[in-house]
């Protein structure tokens, strides 16, 4: 059988690169093409060693696939996708480029007209948890950002069944997330032995999360505070969610945790990588795999829920995620090339 | 001028190892004494080698000073203080022994009956920006815990104002914070490349700041959730607070956030280790430093209050905090020994 | 086809938890027991969470298995080996016992007398790049110890070509090398912004290292100094090795460089694990895999040979070096479930 | 009594700012000035908020000073450096401008031609245990290397003493060494969870070191290997250094352990700054500090002279080591203001 011929538009960011490492491990497609522009010409394993197995060179301009990653970043992205999805290839977009569905909130939160905007409404928020039935057939694929990933699954459960109203995302990534541009922001010595939040005027992430969480609730879109947080690691995301239950919501005392707990059992239930942890989880469990750990409790004395989620930034946060899209677009089973449990420690 | 003799008790944790550094540089004590039981008979140099040029030996007993500070685990620093108390011995204490007011809090938070009760109402909290003019005729002071120090800074302008009456901390801890003792909890593979939130279920810090809150608006006691991370460093402690404020208690838009600014630069007006800062600050800007970085600010969206406060855990968190009390009680400049900026990077 | 049905003793610790993870991406084998001392009776994925999918239960004795890993720790690792070859199990001891020829240098380097030493001389050291002839059909296999795989595999090809008589090994590791067992040595806030070195009075890998290096050139066995370092991070070895080289047993200049380069390709032509870099490798490189980079290069100004290696001291340096062992010895292919690419960064 | 005003050209880089920080502490002179080019107009607490307290602005071009510290890069220095000595200020060059004594060094090492020759000869290499009296009376002093000074300590005694002939250097380094200016191999990500070996070809510092300790035996110059390494830690180098001692240099066995003892504290009695160490020594006991830590043993098994040193990069091997000099030239005890001890942990 032939296997499916699959491109990464801008393999040399960090999303692109884990794309090129998960899918030299995927049975069922072949990496064919991959671009970057700095690196264009090289050896991929001139570049990133530990991928010296794929011998593959880096193009400046994507060849012929089937289906196509852009890791490209945003504005770009968009500039990239067009003339392939007119050429009949299907993509994955891992920029935020088609992940916002009102196209006035490009100019707001990116700073760009949006090039595109008839396919805003065309495109598939791609979280399988949400949207899985609407992924498999989709031509244009927005992959979740990294910090709307752990937000979206922590509160989904509270947000559909009407429990919360007003939200508040505090969450800590490791500093992948902010990519491999230079910056002093990502420098070393300024990173190790620090912790700051971040875009407290407003992070891009932001109109995704209200967006998203507006979707499951749209009589009752919850209020929505978010900020983030840079800690001194390379991998991961904690997001720590809180949020007032309404008097009565739910039972008093125990009663009302063992709901919460079945509330959030139910809601993922035969997901294949989220999965309702019983303590409190690190990212360290989620280190390079595409899992995701929920830790739904409840504040006793102040009656607030608390949900943790963690995740690994760049595989459920982006390249791993990318691929279950791919999966489900494929027909293929949605785990395949995605079972690697977690590197611990 | 005779220097006043001090003396540290358990020398050996994270604590008492930087008071003696602190101590070593103050112009005005001299370090007598200084216990560790495992350590005892030891060269202190040869235990920390930083140390060497204290040429001190560890004591199993504490020989005669005028002041001490007791960096016992809880519990024993209390069998520990009486009888220096009742030789007329002044103390420092940074455990928790006696920072809560109520003695029944002691067997529902640390598991114990309280020694001595009688001496909780007249042991000082030793956060000098509440506590000033108390601090220095005391001969009993309970040092804040790290967690709530940064707690209480964060948000004691707006409580006193009668701002706020529902809150949250979000706090982020270095691993130093946890102590010297041996556990899976700080082994460095375990810790390193990871985040994760614990003691959901009720940290010991809380019932602290719910009675330092509380204390600072007795008519509306806030009520509080506080959820500690630990994170992949070895100092600092960065907390998000947040805390909705009522329709109409300040003005809209800009005009809300100078009131705000105003607010925190008048509280903190002629505080000679808290600075409120202008933009979100970084614990590496008080790393092995006495200072407070506070940073208020709101979220547009949604109304909300959240300020950012920043310390070193073992410096204003503990040891710092611990010689600023001592200055107080000596009636030295308060900032004497603790002027030195931070390390950076 | 029945799978082989594979054993870990002593799950618990680094090596053992290792191997669990790459076993249960392994095509052909299955995991069927594993025992672990302090965590008998309960659910790995409750020990391990990244695990949860293994659906396991730590056992406190092995059940029946056709090939067993030992990871306890040295001494203890024959008591339990002895017993499974006499069931005719065969086995792959990550500990030390099997791994020195001479009985006498268990009691010299380990403290203990050597509860079996029938089998030292039947036992094969598991160095696939060196002894894969004799791993195939063997019972009992002494898997190589971290610091050893990265000082051999660099040396190797200038030892038997008989190019170096006194060496030099400066190694520097994570972590996770000391194991998961506590102490003030691994404690976070102790390793976090240090690297020390230690075992100056000759750590145990050394003999092993000595006489490895003498079996490839009996006739000339090279002296070998070794310093191990601690550096603050989870995995990786690095290995600097220094040798010099008699005048005139390489062509002068460019040409000499030139020779090296073609006798280390030479050496090791084909083998999968092992690639010679073209440019100073990174252990980031072979994070979470089992590969080993080896860069030689000389000194010009000295005529000094110097070999840098790189490994994860985890995978080729432990589990995924045993799982190669155990490939062979199954007679399966060399690579089979060890192929994933690095996680980078 | 007015104290002496000092001057930093180029603040805004590590070493700048550490000057800073230690200068801002220095009870005898008054930092009146200070440059750096992007951040130029700037309040110097904007830039580094550990600062703030010294209330300056950042200058582009230095103020009058009665000596000032140059921490700009190389060549860029010098030619800051010659106008300053014309009008009659004292200079300390933290960069390599007038570290080597050949004007034919600056083409072959740093790849321009040395704007002022004249002044090679002139200046005093600024490592007081080596030059103390020359330093007193000079006008320029080139401030050595991070590198440099902790293997020139590392075995000065025992070259001076005639006793080695062949060096290695192993020398492994936080990433603050590689400055504060943006690039790959300075990106957290990159740094973090890796080693690595650079500049294999022959490192800048190389012949700083081989001058230096061609000096301390001009009969009989050594030859030196020396490899630096990346480490993830932010300050600290610590230095291994190997070297073969002649047959019947020493006595044998324990006897000649203490001849080498015993030569180490003979050359460093007095001493301020270095220390020879009784265990193994760890960066981290040097942090934030100017201390060298400084531990001799042999190798039984070869014969070989080992010795380990400790640096702070920042302190000793760069801002610390500039203000030691400047004590010095100031008629000031070497150790003012430089006494704080390392923080630990």
């Amino acid at each position: 059988m032939t296997k499916t011929r699959v491109g990464i538009i801008n393999v040399t960011g960090y999303a692109g690169v884990e794309l090129a490492r998960l899918l030299s491990q995927h049975p069922e497609v072949q990496l064919v093409t991959a671009t970057g522009r700095s690196a264009a010409g090289q050896k991929l394993g001139k570049v990133f060693p530990h991928l010296s197995a794929l011998d593959m060179v880096v193009q400046s301009q994507p060849g012929e696939a089937d289906l196509v990653f852009s890791a490209m970043p945003h504005k770009e992205s968009a500039i990239e996708i067009v003339p392939l999805l007119q050429r009949g290839v299907r993509v994955v977009d891992i920029s935020a480029d088609f992940r916002l569905r009102q196209p006035g909130a490009y100019p707001e939160w990116y700073g760009f007209e949006h090039p595109a905007p008839h396919l805003l409404e065309e495109a598939v928020y791609g979280l399988p948890e949400l949207y899985r039935s609407r992924i498999a057939p989709a031509r244009l694929i927005a992959n979740p950002g990294c910090y709307p990933t752990s937000a979206i699954l922590a509160l989904a459960p509270a947000v559909r069944a009407g429990l919360v109203s007003d939200v508040i995302f505090d969450s800590k990534s490791g500093v992948s997330g902010a990519g491999r541009s230079l910056s002093l922001g990502t420098h070393y010595s300024e990173v190790n032995e620090d912790v700051s939040a971040y875009a407290l005027g407003g992070h891009r992430h932001l109109p995704e999360i209200v967006q998203e969480l507006g979707l499951l609730r749209p009589e009752q879109p919850p209020a929505v505070t978010f900020v983030p947080h840079l800690i001194p690691m390379t991998r991961g995301i904690l997001t720590t969610a809180y949020a007032s239950l309404p008097p009565g919501s739910i039972a008093a005392g125990d009663r009302g945790l063992d709901e919460i707990k079945a509330l959030y059992h139910d809601f993922y239930r035969g997901e294949p990588f989220v999965r309702v942890a019983d303590a409190p989880p690190h990212t360290k469990h989620t280190w390079g795999s595409n899992y995701c750990l929920v830790y739904p409790t409840l504040d006793r004395r102040t009656g607030r829920l608390i949900v943790i989620s963690c995740i690994d930034n760049l595989v459920k946060g982006a390249a791993g995620q990318a691929i279950q899209n791919m999966n489900l677009m494929l027909g293929l089973p949605e785990t395949t090339g995605l079972q690697a449990p977690a590197v611990y420690p």
